[in-house]
């Protein structure tokens, strides 16, 4: 069914079913994540093609949030740490295998989500809230990983990404879930054309989501919707009739049907009366994939470097904060935030009580998004890649104790994570450690770091010495988790899932030989 | 006064006023022309720091042009190029002393505007427009190339940049002027603090401005304003309440004053009743001056590299345009523009056609900005640097025929125009020629320049093809004016400018030696 159809209907049937609605003090939730979108792809962030109407909309209804960071530079480990609400060193999604190395869940991975970890779902049907995920998961693919075992009650999508394999002659194709049974495949019975970039998978996203909102809002039960659609990760894909509209080639198209099925969503929440009672968070899980630019990438605006990294391109994000009546219209706060903070602030406005028996890195945000008295004001924000905290940023300043864009080996392959883009002793091809002298940056006047500060100023001093107790305090305190992202093996790839038997669409596995999983980047 | 007191009394006055005012068709006419400020300066252009909240007002009550260009990287020859609708290679703006160097005027020039050319005040007079210039002028600073001399009927500022000197040891302080005659010099009688960076500049210039205005609307004669301070080209200064107070540092605190003024100026129009028969267009003279960086210079956004070059850093401008009940709130038009274009459209906008016995680069525009059918669409930009056409831009399609940054012996003194960034055989710090085989950029899919095309590709040779007949027209068709940028005499600075002796300000000029003038960008 397309959109509008979809929409019209619930406008026909709306009426007579908000009468009737009495809600708790429940709000529902919806958390929108984007795949490797930058922070400069949005209109309001600054991309001149200006192609994001619905999101710009969005923010001028809402409040932007330019200092709202991901908890890793890197897929999985982003949305680990979106649905726990703690760091990928606190929640496992991490390895050991390598020092500094983003690692992530590619269908070769044994790990997955730990069953001592709390997630967001889980916590709120405590409180009666429905949780449904569309969309990418990417918390690990094994049974006990899926989305429906950790606290989900329905799901709609896969549990990798899409960027392949594109046949199942070594690896099997993704698996597409309906709840906890396979509905088929992507590049077969979900068709990817990777040559035009046809798909209409986010319309399918956005059809499954309207229709969870629709139904919950029928049942009167407070939902929580974490919509996480794909296509702007490479090989990025449009629906047809947006093939082709965008000033920024197929990338851009992307983001136009992404920003139209947002806008789709928002309008049926105002169509069915429940936007006054419902919190939409928008943003995406790390900066923009320049490697794979200009076709299949998108922008980070001012900041340096992208995905995979540890600078401002690879780590601070596109956000909006959307809630008619309660997030003052136009706003903008620089309030220092990141994605762990949407686990604890979902919990608060449920009426939660956040877990106590963890460390929890998110916190609070309804003081900064009802514009109450608060003093979150100093918090960090820390830089992991993997194991290592390369960076850390407290108010304007940014310290780096370790850079690295990507190895000289991976450069000379053409694989260049800051191109076009060269700080001297900054965007180092090797792990160059400067724990004793660290780099540090004013990102007030220098988003893009290319100006350290002397290292002879007193103000490099002083952001040395406040940023030095914070990290001190951190690491003294921190607990890593068991690292869960270092054993691969062949056999665990997505060969048979649940329901491919009732598809006649189960692969036959190798036998086990795991290995420790080596990670690139 | 200050700019709320006046307002005050502005609207004390405007109610009496208000009723007995009949306009002509001839709306009044307000170019905001910035110095030094870049694309990315604005929060509507993704500046992270946000803090132009009547720039970003202004934008939502009018049309934005993310694809607006100035007429040249350097100040002189683009404000030569605003005010005359002709490219500065046309206009005399320009050297041939070297090859492509960008030329401009300072205190040691012999040059300045040529009595062949026609400014814009000059035709704005014949249908009975008032013009003032508030601020910098930098068309020439010998007697008969002043503002006053060349159509404005008012002006209040200085001739040349503030950047110094800053004694008049070996060269005078730079003479403020009353219309024709020196009111005293900056570092002076006008202060600039060097060290604080407090001066009280920009609030004469807002109140020069208002009053202006509140003098012409009472006299009920249709004016141009051209108002053109410089706060935010180094060394960067701001009044006192405004010192400190952006998140940016000092550039960030001038341009909060500058956004400041322009609020007062738009909301003077409002209180006055002459908001809807006054067209304002707010752009830069140029991109922002990144060998400033970080403390003084601005921010170019996405974009490679700033002023002095002719990547997009260095000449595509924050433009709006401001009209209410005319200009459709809230646009965006992708339409290549320029500064020259606001020469004719000012022109047409008050019913005079544009001299017809030269040739004029800039188009009118109000087909664009009042949402009219229209078919500028494939209208070129042309980048100059002094005498070389070195880049050429049709539809998204941008074609470097020479390539250069700075020198290697400016960057080896720390003088570097692309910080940060380096596109290998793009950002040279040789000049180096691409005719036989240009560079060319899709600037949708890379607004920032980074992935040359491949030359093999049909989309390449498409676009070259295009490119390459616009190229060879314009250069076929080209008349060079006589360039006015040639010879320097120290004989020739501001030792004694009119009103000198009143003030008993007058400096003794040293004997005329002239020498060819030596441009090292």
């Amino acid at each position: 069914m397309r959109a509008l159809t979809l929409i019209t209907f619930l406008g026909a049937l709306c009426r007579s079913l908000t009468e009737n609605i009495s809600y708790t003090s429940s709000p529902n939730i919806i958390i929108m994540l984007m795949d490797d979108m930058g922070w400069g792809d949005l209109g309001v962030f600054g991309q001149p093609s200006k192609e994001t109407p619905n999101l710009d909309a969005m923010a001028a209804e809402g409040m932007l949030l330019p200092n709202f960071y991901t908890g890793s530079p890197l897929c999985s480990p982003s949305r680990a740490a979106l649905l726990t609400g703690r760091l990928p060193i606190r929640n496992g999604f991490y390895t050991t295998n390598a020092h500094a190395r983003n690692a992530y869940t590619p269908q070769e991975i044994v790990g997955g989500i730990s069953k001592d970890e709390i997630l967001l779902p889980q916590m709120l049907k405590t409180k009666g809230y429905v949780s449904k995920i569309v969309g990418k998961w990417h918390l690990g693919h094994r049974p006990q990983y899926l989305p429906l075992k950790n606290g989900f009650d329905e799901w709609f999508g896969s549990p990798n990404c899409h960027f392949g394999p594109y046949n199942n002659s070594i690896r099997p194709n993704m698996p597409v879930y309906n709840n906890s049974e396979m509905l088929g495949r992507y590049y077969e019975e979900f068709k990817i054309d990777r040559k035009t970039g046809e798909s209409n998978l986010t319309q399918i996203y956005l059809m499954e989501g309207l229709d969870f909102i629709f139904r919950q809002t029928k049942a009167q039960q407070p939902f929580f919707l974490y919509w996480a659609p794909d296509a702007t990760h490479s090989p990025v894909y449009a629906s047809k009739r947006f093939l082709g509209k965008s000033q920024r080639g197929r990338y851009g198209d992307a983001v136009m049907e992404l920003d139209y099925s947002i806008g789709q969503i928002l309008n049926s929440l105002r169509i069915l009366g429940i936007d006054s009672n419902t919190f939409v968070f928008f943003t995406s899980d790390n900066g923009a994939a320049l490697m794979s630019g200009p076709n299949e990438s998108g922008s980070n605006g001012p900041f340096l470097c992208g995905k995979e990294t540890t600078f401002e391109g690879g780590m601070r994000e596109p956000a909006i904060a959307w809630w008619p009546g309660h997030i003052k219209e136009g706003s903008v706060t620089f309030q220092l935030a990141n994605v762990m903070d949407l686990f604890t602030t979902s919990l608060v406005l449920a009426g939660i009580s956040p877990p106590d028996d963890r460390t929890l890195d998110g916190l609070d945000l309804t003081p900064v998004l009802f514009n109450r008295p608060h003093t979150l004001k100093n918090r960090p924000i820390f830089y992991y890649r993997g194991n290592e905290l390369m960076a850390v940023r407290l108010g304007q300043y940014k310290a780096h104790y370790w850079t690295w864009s990507n190895s000289w080996a991976e450069l000379k392959k053409g694989i260049n994570f800051c191109p076009g883009q060269e700080v001297p002793n900054v965007t180092t091809h090797t792990q160059k450690e400067h724990t004793l002298q660290p780099i540090i940056f004013h990102l007030g006047r220098d988003p893009g770091e290319k100006f350290p500060l002397s290292v002879l100023t007193k103000e490099y001093q002083d952001a040395l010495s406040r940023i030095s107790a914070v990290v001190k305090e951190h690491k003294e305190t921190l607990v890593p988790g068991m690292p869960q992202l270092n054993m691969c093996d062949m056999a665990v790839m997505n060969w048979a899932p649940a329901g491919c038997e009732k598809l006649g669409k189960c692969l036959k596995p190798p036998t086990s030989e795991p290995w420790k999983c080596n990670w690139p980047h």
